[in-house]
């Protein structure tokens, strides 16, 4: 028998678990699910033979390390700064680790100590940062092997609605962490590069400088910049590529619409307001405005967004019900975002037949031959219910298939990464097709964004 | 004969050192002036035989100690951060203390030991922090006592070009720091209250919230807000006061043409531009606009901002050269904060016949008798030329007055503390205005901003 060891029950933990409790019987598998909550831990492992719940605190240290000194390998499923103290342990007492979060430097400074102890500490393996790295690099590795020179990388991915519970006129609802959402794009101006010219988006515009991407047999979206996109160019070995964009994918209309939050100021999570948890919707809003003793605060805020009569920006807003003037934020000094947040959350929050859907898009622009030439490559999928999600699919998936290969040596090359190494991503990306996760690939003509090398 | 200690021999000691120097014959005072450059100490002192200069790095401990201890009274004219050694020296010594700067919390601390010594640390007496208390204060202090109920404070400062220096289209030149001009508002939204209203401004739409001012005989001036006007209830005694609001002023257009910079994401000093030496300024517009193989960075600007052909926005540009491909940056690592004032100093640095005005303009709305007046009062000045500036008098000369005050007992509560004490103002003020600086005081009915008390 091999001992996994899951630390953190969480929403994205649903798929993780279901895949290596269907294979236990057959790999030879025992999991052991940790949480801080051994009610969530037992609600997870479903009563399976194989599956045993633990009441585990990452902060209590004995409790920690006993539980990694009894795994063949550790899961962290826990936010990314709870990794480290795990990621220690992993070292001291020789556990392979994985993980679905970004390498922090504290996790990168662990790469001799794992390669030493010959442990593969594999991150960013779930869906962004974890597919999209995978989906990646399976195309531009086989440009490169072509002897393509690439010449633009875009890459855009969206947590969205699917579109049979897509019930409001934003197209969204909260598939994830709402605060996420409410922040997106704030902590510096978005960053890239096009053309080989570089290019700065402040927040205050970020919601207005968006694309289009259509993809076939789910319609038009559009995205906004992430905020930095140029680490990719080291990360993916595209030092010299002229084009490097990342984006978040919504439906059509959604940044505009959303623009008119970040214009009043109500995504701001800088400060705390007075009085926020008496204050209605209503004086919400007027906060942002100008004083009048007799105009509205639906005519001052017509005015100062400048919305028509037959925009539908302005009935998004009502919708929202956010010039209610009887109900309350309800939060003790709030900050604007969490004040907003509450609003949206009244709104957007899955009911319980509802599904998510999740959307990346790759664009590839090379030079092969000296002929330019393109591949877009698109994935979607959509939730099966409120527990195996599209969210908790594409983060879970990559997980578990990651760790069962580790356990069986089939991923063998140790210390600290993030799967762009074809040995990785090939047999993963292959085993995830029998679970949805597909991407389908367009060769065009380059387009870009000077396709005709003009100079200005 | 009384040793005076001046720490900082910068722009604004000009009027300062003037004020003690020519009153040192009557007054039998000896000034010690102490800068890290010896030659600035020297030049400052004009050879006068009252006066001399001394090296002095204000982090060599024994130097620092050694030229306190030979003092009666120490002006700091440092910045803000650097007082707090001096002001530890002066407990330790036993010696007054005056700065024009904002009480620090480190500051504030010393409060006790300072009143047990029986030492006055008089701080926030300049301009602004300083003439705008004890001008604000001594009406305050004159509506409270004849039973007036204080109903709307606003107060406006600005340091501007006087007319008969005015000569481009921003109607703007740097008369002071050009890097708290470049990033002016940022930090947080501000923060006031409007009839009982809190009301809260982002830092993208501050520019273009600005309100007129008229100043009779100067002609119309406007002001967007400060940051944090709040906590002027406090400091003020005006807790239950419905309109709190200050500003800082420019002459008209000026904060709507600026704001072109602040949306483009020009102002922005949290992250640095690759290459930004060798960037020419057009490059440097070109960053915040979208790529484009055809169209012209003036073209794409334009469509950017909607600036129409014969606004005069598109001159105020023009006129910075701006659009001009071959002058660099020059500037290593740059922000583009940093990048833009290199590109404004070329253009708004003053020339030698150059002056400078400071405009200060206060209102008060009261309730007197059941009946609401209004109390407006505003002060002009200009500098002399490029040393006796209006800044420099202004800034330099309350701390000259104050200083000699407390040397001669007239000014005689010890404590951490600034300006808004009658026994301070008052002579302080009186003082002042034979040095130009006078406050005319206009009563109208009151104004405000729900005048006849509607309810929305």
């Amino acid at each position: 028998m091999r001992n996994i060891l899951i630390i953190g029950a969480g929403k994205s933990a649903s798929s993780l678990i279901k895949y290596l409790l269907d294979k236990s019987e057959k790999e030879k598998l025992c999991i052991t699910i940790g949480d801080i909550s051994i009610e969530a831990a037992k609600k997870i492992t479903t009563n399976h033979p194989k599956a045993k719940a633990i009441q585990l605190d990452v902060f209590e240290v004995n409790q920690r390390k006993k539980a990694v000194q009894k795994a063949d390998i550790v899961i962290s499923m826990l936010p990314a700064r709870f990794h480290i103290e795990v990621a220690k342990d992993c070292i001291e007492f020789g556990k392979h680790l994985v993980t679905a979060s970004y390498i922090s430097p504290e996790m990168k400074a662990l790469d001799a100590d794992a390669k030493s102890n010959g442990l593969i500490f594999m991150n960013e393996i779930g869906l962004d940062p974890g597919i999209d790295h995978m989906s990646a690099m399976q195309v531009i590795d086989r440009i490169h092997k072509l002897g393509g020179k690439m010449l633009l990388f875009e890459s855009f991915t969206g947590g969205l609605v699917a579109p049979e519970s897509d019930t409001n006129l934003w197209n969204y609802k909260f598939t994830w962490n709402p605060r996420n959402v409410v922040l997106a794009g704030q902590g510096g101006a978005a960053e890239f590069i096009q053309e080989g010219k570089f290019k700065y988006i402040p927040y205050h515009r970020l919601f207005r400088r968006t694309e289009f991407l259509d993809v076939e047999g789910h319609g038009r979206f559009e995205a906004y910049a992430n905020r930095n996109s140029l680490m990719y160019r080291e990360i993916y070995g595209l030092k010299d590529i002229l084009t490097l964009y990342r984006g978040t994918i919504r439906r059509v209309g959604f940044s505009r619409a959303w623009n008119m939050f970040v214009q009043l100021g109500m995504t701001d999570d800088s400060y705390k307001l007075q009085d926020s948890e008496t204050m209605s919707y209503r004086d919400f809003v007027n906060l942002f405005l100008p004083y009048s003793p007799t105009d509205s605060v639906e005519l001052k805020l017509r005015l100062s967004l400048k919305i028509e009569q037959d925009d539908l920006m302005w009935d998004k807003l009502v919708e929202l019900d956010i010039f209610n003037p009887i109900k309350k934020i309800g939060i003790k000094n709030a900050t604007p975002a969490e004040a907003l947040q509450k609003i949206l959350t009244d709104k957007w929050t899955l009911e319980p037949m509802d599904k998510d859907m999740i959307v990346m898009y790759h664009k590839f622009g090379y030079e092969l031959n000296g002929v330019r030439k393109q591949i877009d490559s698109n994935m979607v999928i959509k939730g099966d219910d409120q527990t195996f999600t599209s969210m908790a699919k594409t983060v879970g998936l990559p997980v578990a298939i990651a760790t069962l290969k580790i356990l069986n040596g089939e991923i063998n090359t140790p210390g600290v990464q993030l799967p762009i190494k074809k040995e990785v991503y090939e047999p993963i990306l292959k085993e995830l097709k029998d679970y949805g996760i597909i991407f389908k690939e367009h060769e065009l003509p380059y387009i870009g964004y000077n396709p005709n090398n003009v100079i200005s």
